[in-house]
């Protein structure tokens, strides 16, 4: 314990996990109770950094519309004090303190806790390759990146932007940058892009992409970074070499848990953090949300570090209410994700083919396609939805969207079926709603698993 | 067993149930082995009877559009027979036929069966008071009901539209009267429109339809029809009188099983036909599906009838497989329904608090108001979302939308977790997709299903 007789909380990162995290806990106890206190690297806190292709592309005019909640709202509202600037460099479990770097001021102070709250979050994949550290090559992690490339789009003007990793950052930042008057072209070393999606449906989205103007530089291993006067110049490719002024890196992030390995909280074998489904870590008195922590996916059984926000802002919820004395769990995640690249909106859920095959499931798929709304209902659009059972049992193990307005959002009855482990088969007999401005009078994710259950039918005639 | 040797089906009712047994059967058994005749009262078959009021408003410009399947379809592709104008007037299961009416004809013949599918629909609840069966009062129910509207709409051009019943059709036959340009007023007796809705989320539906112009006569009893020359002429309620030349009735269906009941067929307390999960009736040989049978609510655990284009589509390919050797069942329905009206969006499933109560349930209730998109994200719009859990346990039992563009499909998730029991706790840690374009980092369903659990361990908190 402190000094006092309320106990404290130190929160290391501001951002979804931790300012989630610290809300709950002061939901449960008051300021007699509990001191707050979080430590934020960077100068904002709560924001979305999902929203940061949009601000870059400029489709959000204004940076303070990301930020849900400012360091003041923290104080006056929720009595939690938030140090924005101030870098944790170290961790001291045995003493319960933190050794806290003031950015601006320069000086560094000891911070003492109670009980410790870690949201580091992640840190993107850098290439080590000539020139990874010349200027005009940025990753997309924090809120200051977006700003730094707005400010650089706006000031500089360049023409032209390579895209390294075709996921979901990569072609939302080239759907921003398109849209900013800039020439674009994407890297990727896999053959198509959106490597969670099967190849058939990442072919849809590269279609999407190359209409929008994109080019694409496909299964071409990244060589290096041409400079000139420390900044960039181009991009090299095993196939080319392609001219760049701006490099946007989407190569993936991994957990930012340096600081808590080094003091000793254990990580798993993704890299991140491990807890319990409380959110604890493995040290006393240590807790964890986040991009920072390992969680279980509840499809594969396997452990898994996936960086999204909606998972932080649930990890930081259950930590703040077992701070706070209540008790929440975090049970996992079944791996959905959903974007919107020019139009084209693209979604998946549990395992695409290749995770199936890799958790040691025998799988059969179907694609179908359907339309999002009664074929003579205005406004009707084309989606493909690809659906991954299990072989013999019909069990539905993932599933994949593309399509336009309205396609996507669909994603989320399949991940609830998911969280239940429901068979195709059984799926078919689902209550979903239809009227011609919504759906076919079959629904396509009824469609869908209605031709899965077939194919599971016709697979068991032929095994007998 | 007929003369031949093959098996005869005898389809009595041309629309979503019988086509898709029709259809179903044949697939599993070839015309050598199974011979499909459909008799069929109207004039269409396999049409789309939820477009009518888009037909009726001119959103869908052509009636052949709302037509799946034609009988030539269903002759060459599928070798099945139907007969349309033709009603069937009797069936004899003793002698195992058919008496059947050749509507142009004039003739009566009878027609053997083996195997018999009823698929006879609803018949739309026609008021018994003075003025009832006056020219100008339609019910829509069949596709020649929404023709004979549009005829009278381009024909008569009739200035005052009257609707009978503020339930689904009648708010959407509401609408497309008023894109007509005709001055409408709706009728009644309850206190807020959408009966299927609790009140408080009744009442956005009745702002909704009062800001497109419709002249709302809420709590008010239809008393009489005032006709001049045989033709309507005015409403009267327990208020006032409202001048009408043209009334649609939307007063709700019931099953039409006068025609099964008669011969034998046993029905249940809510009039519809009974069958087991597989859609056999209690009478050998003979199945049923659609609007004309009773099935179970899986939330209430009670009978329901309940007639939905969806549910019999689903029926008819379960009787469909079941008949041509297959194995499928229906296992009942949760009470998901969505509409759309002048751009709000309406959506429900499970039990609203009423239909709680009536089933023994104790509830509790949250409504949350929230966006369809990140707050900051272009096209954004409020929707209100209201979740009924059961008190002790927070086991979901039902769920409400109403808001715009992009709200009311997030009812497919609620209806699967109603599937499924989950209660509200657990399905706070749902992983349902996020992005700026799609939702807030909280979905709307998360973010109601958040509040409900905080209300239900409150409650627990008391309680103790």
């Amino acid at each position: 314990m402190s000094g006092s007789s309320r106990e404290r909380l130190t929160v290391i990162g501001g951002d979804a996990a931790g300012m989630s995290a610290a809300s709950q806990a002061r939901k449960r106890r008051g300021s007699e109770d509990l001191e707050i206190t979080v430590f934020e690297r960077g100068g904002y806190t709560s924001y979305s950094a999902c929203g940061i292709p949009y601000f870059v592309g400029g489709v959000v005019g204004d940076v303070d519309r990301l930020i849900a909640r400012t360091p003041e709202t923290f104080r006056s509202k929720f009595d939690i004090e938030v140090h924005l600037r101030h870098e944790v460099t170290e961790i001291d479990l045995d003493r319960r303190r933190l050794r806290v770097h003031d950015l601006d001021g320069g000086r560094e102070r000891w911070e003492n806790f109670d009980q410790l709250m870690v949201a580091t979050g992640a840190v993107p994949a850098r290439p080590r390759l000539p020139g990874a550290d010349a200027a005009g090559i940025h990753g997309v992690q924090v809120l200051d990146d977006g700003i730094a490339i707005r400010r650089i789009l706006e000031a500089e003007r360049p023409r032209q932007a390579v895209i390294v990793g075709g996921g979901y950052i990569g072609l939302e930042m080239a759907e921003a940058l398109v849209m900013r008057g800039l020439q674009v072209s994407l890297v990727d070393a896999a053959p198509e892009p959106m490597r969670t999606l099967d190849l058939d449906m990442g072919a849809l989205v590269a279609d999407a992409l190359r209409n929008l103007g994109v080019t694409l530089y496909l299964g071409e291993r990244l060589d290096a970074f041409e400079t000139s006067d420390g900044r960039v110049s181009a991009v090299t490719t095993s196939e080319r070499t392609v001219p760049a002024d701006l490099v946007v890196l989407g190569l993936g992030v991994r957990p930012n848990t340096e600081l808590a390995r080094t003091a000793g909280v254990p990580v798993g074998a993704t890299g991140g953090i491990l807890t319990d489904r409380q959110m604890r870590t493995r040290a006393d008195g240590v807790w964890a949300a986040g991009d920072c922590v390992e969680t279980s996916h509840l499809v594969s059984g396997k452990p898994v570090a996936i960086a999204l926000g909606t998972h932080a802002n649930k990890q930081g919820r259950v930590a703040g209410i077992n701070l706070g004395g209540g008790y929440a769990t975090f049970p996992g995640v079944v791996g959905t994700a959903v974007s919107k690249i020019c139009g084209v909106e693209v979604a998946r859920t549990g395992l695409n083919e290749a995770e199936a095959a890799e958790a040691g499931f025998e799988t059969l798929s179907v694609v179908v396609e359907s339309t999002t709304r009664a074929g003579y209902y205005p406004g009707a659009t084309r989606m493909k939805t690809k659906i991954v059972a299990e072989k013999r049992s019909g069990r539905l193990l993932g599933a994949q969207i593309v399509g336009e307005e309205g396609a996507a959002k669909r994603i989320d009855g399949l991940a609830i079926a998911l969280w239940n482990r429901m068979t195709v088969e059984e799926m078919t007999g689902l209550d979903l709603s239809y009227a011609p401005p919504f759906s076919p009078v079959w629904d396509p994710v009824l469609i869908a698993v209605r031709k899965a259950a077939e194919k599971v039918e016709e697979t068991m005639r032929e095994c007998r």
